[in-house]
């Protein structure tokens, strides 16, 4: 194995000695007031401390100074300390490779990729759990014995949510050629010594399914992978996108929804948002169905170009538009009224949802037949409840037949 | 292409231009009294008329005389009709490949076996109905256009059973050779001229929801496949297997669902129960739940010895054990009182039968996976409402965690 291989490993090593602290910290309910992160959090700081957090995070996620102790006046401390505090408030649980390991490499992609997942997952969490005031976050920390580990947090049975999950996994270790291979969409071959490539994958993920059926659902997912091949080349991607799932078509919501991706998109080239919006209409398509699982948004995979930095501040901004495409459809509509057929066509609907899930997500399928992966986390994005009826088929010109028209042939939103 | 594959896809072209006018019959729902095939008989002796019914079948199930009206007595045509009544009686629908052809074919297997599941879907269907006198069963038969076609029965929604489906297919066509080896499970390898292989498949399957929590859902199928190879040689062989999913274990049930099984084994070979018993634990594993999806039953494919004619009867004990072995059951408890929480339990072991189905069951997937399928006689298996928690787990001790330790751990329950 090339000595940068090993230092990637070792490196990686070093991250669940962390975590295992952390770990036992364990599964919380966090209450609702200030909503999300509040409670609990005498148990977090221990859990924060025994992970080693020692250096200070700047608000530029990783970008900002880190500062040894030792070397710091009184006032630095003072300043060091107000910056944990922060970090405490914006991140659901302390990060999978423990802050130390991200300050020592923090110039790294990896690094800054690792904090843009966690701070994401914090911000949704808490613009979710501000919608819901009387339900809580679950956050469990997870470790996965072949390497790395995650953070799941649950939000479930709630007024406005009927269940919520936003998911952090950061897992490294080596993967066979050919598990390689069917991790890249395009199917790259890669070298590997003695079989084996050193590799890393870390992503957010969430689905949100509320409980009124005039509020849509929400998926997003954005990650990173790295493979090192046997001559020390570093192959990496990113991939994700977000898309919504709506039980009936409001055309304004739809107009919003993908005009606040097309702007993320826009601001790095104008040629993304139509190939990544046509690409997640292919992507959810349910085939045995003739349907879309949504009305769509963007999705990407195996993005290596123009720069690992461009690349990365492209996924940066669609994280960053997750909160302001979907929270206010909520607001909108979560105190709309709706009648029990509304919410059977909900149900239905959600069958749907599992069909895709089950039967053609890549990132679940994959997840389920990788060693050491949690279950419970990868299939958190299942619906609590869903129906399915023989031959169900709503009369024509009915609004369900109006959203069923949609999933069958995708329209253009923004223009 | 041989002489014997080119006469193989003549009499199976035959089979559509009968059942054309048979599909036109459509959809239809029948009364309930008598149970489940009373009404719209008037409508299924048109259909049955128009299908070319002109020969009597015997109570043999293929095995009886068919005899050429023009050489009958009076007194042997009226015979005739009564045993046509009697063919209505006991049939949901017209059989696909139509009468006149499984006439003209009495003594191949082919036609012996499309009569013992069109007969095995009769005598479920009425059982059940029997069971559930407020529900009725919705008939439709539909076409294959690459070949063949079948008969849903679906009853929905019911006082005893949630959703219970009944599903006769005859499908023919060519395979590639690839597709041919992928259907045996043990990946055989066909010589096909031309790169293609005639096939045929049939098979009833049937899948049982009941609303009671006390009441297992069942699974049986029965299934037939021949292959044409370019030497003009057949390739055939049966799959099956019935399989119990309880909620809640009750012992007494258990015993004598397998004790049922094991004597229609035991009239054939004392060795089959035991190998397909644990086949059939192996098969319905949920890999990543590490859980059986039920307590079992019988499990078997790909089986060509000792010969055609004794796995055929085998097959056919099987088959008429299904009755037997599950209406009891049903009959025991369908008026056992329930909780709510033993309701809730129900629809999340429901979500796990829906993730067996979709994820790992090779007939769901060889089925939405083959052109011109019909996907919701496929997914009729599913349940009508499912549930999915995060992070369930069931209070050690408890009655759920009972059954749960029987899936992880298959028990023998006949010795």
């Amino acid at each position: 194995m090339a000595a940068a291989a090993a230092q990637l490993l070792r490196a990686a090593a070093r991250g669940p000695a962390a975590l295992a602290v952390a770990a036992t910290a364990g599964r919380r309910a966090l209450g609702s007031a200030p909503p999300g992160v509040a409670a609990g959090r005498g148990r977090r700081r221990a859990a924060l401390a025994a992970a080693g957090a020692l250096g200070g995070l700047g608000l530029g996620l990783g970008l900002g100074l880190w500062r040894q102790r030792a070397a710091m006046s009184p006032s630095e401390e003072d300043e060091e300390e107000k910056e944990e505090e922060e970090l405490r408030q914006r991140f659901m649980a302390p990060p999978v490779s423990g802050l130390r390991e991200l300050r020592r490499r923090r110039r790294e992609l990896r690094s800054r990729m690792e904090l843009l997942i966690m701070e994401t997952q914090g911000e949704v969490c808490r613009a979710l759990a501000a919608l819901d005031p009387g339900a809580s976050f679950v956050v469990d920390t997870w470790e996965r014995k072949e390497g790395g580990g995650g953070i799941s947090c649950v939000l479930q049975d709630g007024e406005v949510f009927e269940k919520a999950g936003v998911n952090v996994s950061v897992v490294f270790g080596l993967l066979s050629e050919e598990a390689a291979r069917q991790m890249r969409s395009r199917g790259k071959s890669l070298k590997a010594k003695d079989g084996k490539l050193p590799f890393c994958a870390m992503g957010v993920s969430s689905v949100i399914h509320p409980k009124n059926p005039h509020v849509p659902t929400m998926h997003f997912n954005y990650r990173y992978f790295e493979i090192e091949e046997a001559d020390g080349t570093k192959q990496w991607w990113f991939g994700g996108g977000t898309d919504l799932t709506p039980t009936y078509l409001n055309e304004e919501d739809a107009v919003h929804f993908h005009k606040t991706l097309k702007e993320a998109c826009d601001k790095h080239d104008v040629k993304l948002y139509p190939k990544y919006k046509e690409w997640c209409d292919d992507y959810f398509y349910i085939k045995h169905r003739g349907e879309r699982r949504g009305i769509g948004g963007i999705f990407f995979d195996d993005v290596d170009s123009p720069s690992k930095e461009e690349v990365f501040q492209f996924v940066k901004s669609c994280a960053k538009a997750v909160v302001p495409c979907y929270i206010p459809i909520v607001k909108r509509h979560c105190h709309d009224s709706f009648t029990p057929e509304e919410k059977l066509w909900q149900q239905l609907r959600r069958g749907r949802y599992v069909e895709f899930n089950l039967v053609y997500d890549r990132g679940t399928k994959f997840g389920l037949l990788t060693p050491g992966s949690r279950t419970e986390s990868i299939l958190m994005s299942l619906p609590l409840t869903a129906r399915w009826e023989y031959m169900h088929t709503p009369p024509a010109s009915s609004k369900e037949a109006e959203i069923l028209e949609v999933l069958r042939n995708p329209k253009d939103w923004v223009h």
